[in-house]
């Protein structure tokens, strides 16, 4: 197989099917939607027996349990694609809107339009229903996408495929809007990554490994989200009922997840009476602490932290704490150590808060409330592809939105320059 | 000199500056922009010096005329900086605006919040006043700055850069918060361009081949601009009053910028009428016309265009022309050989001028006006850093915004997740 014109072939007709898919309207980008969910149905046991076989080589192949689960389909994972493919139709269309409409003084009408990016290129790791909620929020946002999933997922990807492709093709859209690479090469992802010609830009999903590696080779603009290393800070003037329950739902609500706290700060002040009340919390519900030496001289129990800890994103029972003296070290700390994703502080103080606000310099930044807010469904984005960790263009969970951009628009009536 | 070295301080000195940068208020910003002009204004003597130097250089280096025109400062040159440094104290600081305020089902108030993109490494050929510029938007901007300019501006820029650092000095701001390259070795520009852990977004300034270069090996965001191959169609329903005051606006009124018209499309029915009255004018203002079959069996004095002519910017009297069946073919052309900057469609046919905004993929899309008001100052941006044709982030005209993002903020009063 001659990769690079195999992928030339797929940039090609992205970029024909991108033009045609821009001007589709919502009812016929809906209809496609509910197409590809039924063609799923339908497709149950085909989608299922490939995945079975996939299942089986990666078992030979000695693939890891966290792994195989990630990767395994049932019936009851093929209905949440549907319902997802569902829920994406009633999503609001984010395409065409038109705002910030205003005359200029030499008389033309100056506003933007939401416009589509163009082509999509999203590249993942085991999970096959990854494919449709890919291809979904791509289609409703007018975007054109190829989509490469890991190698372990070929032959289920492909079922999976074949419904899309159908479904496209039920109402009239092509077939390419929505292309999954057949090739498990590796050469296909450096192919994807740098033709810029044909592919506006990369979202990669999976681990930090795959993203630094992605970032580094591409030529084509990534939406990217590596750590979160989210910290709450308990503040000199922190009410302590809110500061210990959003300190423990932070950490406890769920582990593996890139919102949840992995690193408290507490003002000195405070930390005599609050550190011991959330130690004995944590240490029912069996997270490790790590702290600094004037949180274990608060609580024996907690262990060395190295300066590792603080930079570490457990995704697990673990937490670092570090005693500092006030708002000043805390927001130094926080920039020095975050990675700029989520930040939380707890304090009943205006300034402290409003200061908080404007200087730590990560995605979400909040007062008095949980970091596990910081996701698409909680910030009512209905869908999310990802959360950007990155500064330009979409920052923070990104949703529909984050996969269009906007064009000036100018109405005139025969205005020139003078 | 160890580059390598030179390039991280300046990188860690810059990262620094930023955090200070992003919490100036912005009466400090506007009393260091004013303190810069005012050292420009003492120090004349010492820059017109050095720019003899540069001038004398470049003449014994053969550098060309324009060149040398560019790279040539003046007593008016420096009052038009100082102007400039004016005119951006009085612009409306975009730093710390809230918008989107509102409430979710779980009771957060969310938002997002105007910030700094932190550091921008900037890249420009010989005309000094740029680093006025580029060091006066970032400045306001909140956003700390390392400026590279030619080689052949280099004792210039280095006078000028004493001005900067002495009036951010002047004022309490760190002097490293705009920091020039004092180095010629073209390696400094490849450590800029990958420091990916110390600049946040690199913006090009200059000529094709210099951006082309920068981008294909930049591991930093950059916000860059192509060409500007803009096009005006002239439609079946166009008001032809209107479609002549628009065509020779936007090809003749300046002839060396991006936002001049290189292209005009003219519907086959009215090309006719209007081509023989357009060709007198253009001829008459030294335009010469490369054109289709269709065109030059109107007016004898078209010459023939090739493929090329298509693409091209010619950022001089010339200009391609081609007749087209309508709207369609009108659309399919400026997709094809466009490089997405701006367009305007000559109609008075509500639903032509419809699918002409919504179908056309450029940064400005425009109905009855000249495409001359593509730019900053006409979109009331204050002031412009460049014109993007990139889709993310920044798109069309830059101007104070374009060097900012949003972040989410939360508003709570101690919710947690459920």
């Amino acid at each position: 197989m001659d990769i690079n014109a195999y992928m030339l072939n797929l940039g090609i007709a992205a970029r024909a099917a991108s033009l045609i898919l821009s001007r589709a309207d919502s009812a016929t980008k809906n209809s496609a939607l509910l197409a590809i969910a039924e063609r799923l149905g339908s497709a149950r046991h085909a989608i299922l027996s490939a995945n079975a076989m996939d299942m089986k080589n990666g078992l030979a192949n000695g693939l890891d349990a966290p792994l195989l689960d990630r990767l395994e389909l049932s019936d009851e994972r093929i209905g949440s694609m549907i319902e997802g493919l569902h829920q994406v139709a009633v999503l609001q269309d984010p395409i065409g809107e038109m705002t910030d409409l205003g005359y200029r003084p030499s008389g033309i009408q100056l506003g933007k339009m939401r416009v589509p990016l163009g082509v999509i290129g999203i590249i993942y790791e085991s999970r096959p229903n990854v494919t449709i909620d890919a291809a979904s929020l791509c289609l409703k946002s007018g975007n054109a996408c190829i989509l490469r999933g890991g190698s372990e997922a070929i032959l289920s990807n492909q079922a999976i495929s074949a419904c899309i492709a159908e479904g496209l093709k039920d109402v009239g859209l092509p077939e390419t809007a929505v292309q999954v690479i057949s090739t498990t090469d590796r050469a296909a992802v450096g192919e994807l990554i740098t033709m810029s010609a044909y592919v506006d830009v990369i979202v990669p999903r999976g681990g930090k490994g795959l993203i630094a590696r992605i970032s580094a080779d591409a030529r084509v603009p990534v939406i990217k989200h590596l750590d979160g290393n989210c910290h709450v800070y308990i503040d000199d003037y922190a009410d302590l009922k809110k500061a210990v329950a959003i300190a423990v739902n932070s950490k406890t609500h769920r582990y593996g997840v890139c919102n949840a706290m992995e690193s408290l700060i507490i003002a000195e002040s405070v930390a005599q009476i609050i550190l011991p009340q959330l130690a004995k919390i944590y240490t029912e519900k069996g997270v490790e602490m790590r702290g600094c030496a004037k949180s274990r001289a608060i609580v024996g129990s907690i262990i060395k932290a190295s300066e590792q800890d603080w930079s570490e994103e457990y995704l697990a029972p673990v937490l670092s704490i570090k005693i500092i003296s006030g708002i000043d070290e805390a927001i130094e700390h926080i920039n020095k150590y975050s990675s700029q994703h989520t930040e939380s502080i707890v304090t009943e103080d205006f300034n402290r808060g409003r200061r908080f606000l404007a200087e730590v310099d990560s995605s979400s930044v909040m007062i008095n409330a949980s970091t596990r807010f910081a996701d698409g469904f909680e910030y009512g984005l209905g869908a999310e592809i990802g959360v950007s960790t990155d500064k330009i263009h979409a920052r923070g969970p990104v949703g529909l939105e984050g996969l269009t951009c906007q064009k000036w628009v100018v109405f005139g009536d025969g205005q020139i320059r003078e």
